[in-house]
């Protein structure tokens, strides 16, 4: 099954990147940016369609005059993804039942921007890679490995074997974020939107940690909160 | 003029802060949460409307079948917030042209998260304080001192001579981050979503930072980097 990659940014970092197969670009007759999409699109076939046509493809998305057809991102299996990581300063980001694909798209931004090495999720508690997180991504699914797994417990286990700390990011944290330690190989677990962690997710953590927050708002949103996380994370393995 | 907040979490905050007048709180006949609403409700009074009216006293919005009108948000002047203004680790996070509503309520809401004494911004270079930033804001509006400015150069210079240091976000700033020093009076200026600072507000800062971004994606969400840079202001401040 090939998918419909929409919206201006999206569709020029798809076919930068070369992850997968472009099969063929729409362009909305009379829309913007033409000459740009022209000029990317190298060897992928362009056609074009009218704005009710992507449209219809989109499902009413904000495509702004432009639809790639192209091949799935590939999912990775965490088995193999460990036998090709030598990074000794990776990060892997890890969702835990996130719902709205605009923060999955939205984390896996900040995750790319951080120099992540992976996003890591389980394949039934996750909002899908689906058009609206890619568009919320901004391109950046294109350039993080993507790592689906079956048991999100399993594979915290697997990572901790692979010598990874595995900190989960939890108001109720014994440490506060900064005095966590991220220089070494890190596994950094966001919980969902409203319930945070599951419980079984946060024994497999090798400790949790919080965002101290002041005054009457408790709680921040959690993609900003994955974001100042990570950004820790580049902090610490800077200094 | 009164205005319309709308959604859970907006209406109860707005109640809550007690920081401008109610006047009536309408309830979706048959909606959610209502007896939730008429505890928090107190005096104010309690109308029954049909979805269809308070689809269209809020345009539409994402109102949960709640909208309470109230007075506008009290927007306070810069000279007279500095007069009572005290606390020597005052963050003021200042918006020069951030032109989207959900943007503007995002920063907001990790503002007050992080204990933000101010939210300052230019009367005719900023979204405007709408029903659709207070959704965003998830109630935040109602807590952080809103102060608006006609000309934001001048009201940087103000902060100075009252001993804030200055400080504004840019991709080319001199400084990472965190090697600036956030841990006395502070001034954080936030750029537009697209072009980020104006020439004019980059020359009145003390100092530019970026923050460190790797791999091909150049850029966070303004939200995500104000908040970031929100947050190392805290973490200097909580050493």
């Amino acid at each position: 099954m090939t998918e419909y990659v929409y919206g201006r940014i999206p569709v020029l970092e798809c076919i930068r990147a070369q992850k997968r197969t472009a099969l063929r670009l729409m362009l909305q007759e009379s829309g913007k940016h033409q000459s740009e999409f022209i000029a990317a699109a190298q060897d992928i076939p362009v056609e074009w369609a009218s704005r009710k046509e992507l449209d219809y493809l989109t499902h009413e998305g904000v495509h702004q005059g432009v639809v790639l057809e192209a091949d799935p991102l590939p999912l990775l299996r965490l088995e193999s993804w460990l036998e090709d990581a030598g990074n000794p300063q990776s990060l892997v980001v890890i969702l835990d039942s996130i719902e709205d694909p605009h923060n999955f798209g939205a984390i896996a931004r900040s995750a790319a921007a951080c120099g992540a090495s992976a996003l890591m999720f389980a394949k039934d508690r996750s909002a899908p890679i689906s058009p609206v997180s890619m568009k919320s991504a901004a391109g950046a699914m294109e350039y993080v490995d993507l790592i689906q797994v079956t048991n999100l417990p399993r594979a915290l286990d697997m990572l901790k074997e692979h010598e990874y700390w595995v900190a989960g990011l939890d108001a109720d944290g014994e440490k506060i974020l900064w005095d966590a330690d991220f220089t070494g190989k890190t596994g950094l677990v966001i919980g969902n939107e409203g319930k945070g962690l599951r419980s079984l997710v946060k024994k497999k953590c090798d400790y949790l940690v919080h965002i101290p927050i002041s005054g009457p708002i408790t709680s921040l949103n959690v993609s900003v909160s994955a974001a100042i996380a990570m950004m820790e994370c580049v902090r610490q393995q800077h200094l």
